[in-house]
């Protein structure tokens, strides 16, 4: 099983690495950026769990470490890989 | 236009940080994860650009600033957002 998982900044959180790359393309001739968002991609090989539990126990792994839920929102998708 | 871009470090190259939560996870509990692999994901709003410049564009930001390109790859959608 692969867990693909997303973690962002949630709404109103201040992305300053999003700010410093938004800056250094519009200097880097890219006028046509308006904005830039930052966050982690992560995948995650499961193995010897069905999908039922794999769900359950990819959703813990983000609430307890992989995700800051004070600060961040996350997604994800799981896929089989058998 | 929205462009949501993906970069992933190559196959063979070491991933500490990868590594670091992969630890985490057998540590906290979760014996069924065998790997994890963290990479970056960024959404770049564009203005004024049509879809095929944008699709050009983006790629020359990736290979210019958002990629580092020995050792990582990339790979972007562009979503129109009018």
């Amino acid at each position: 099983m692969l867990a693909k998982i997303h973690v962002t900044l949630k709404k109103g959180v201040l992305d300053p690495q999003g700010k410093a790359v938004h800056h250094a393309l519009n200097d880097l001739g890219y006028p046509e950026v308006e904005g830039v968002q930052i966050g982690k991609y992560m995948e995650i090989r499961l193995a010897g769990v069905t999908s039922d539990e794999a769900e359950k126990r990819v959703q813990e792994m983000c609430e307890k470490l992989l995700a800051n839920t004070v600060i961040e929102s996350y997604r994800y998708t799981l896929e089989s890989t058998e």
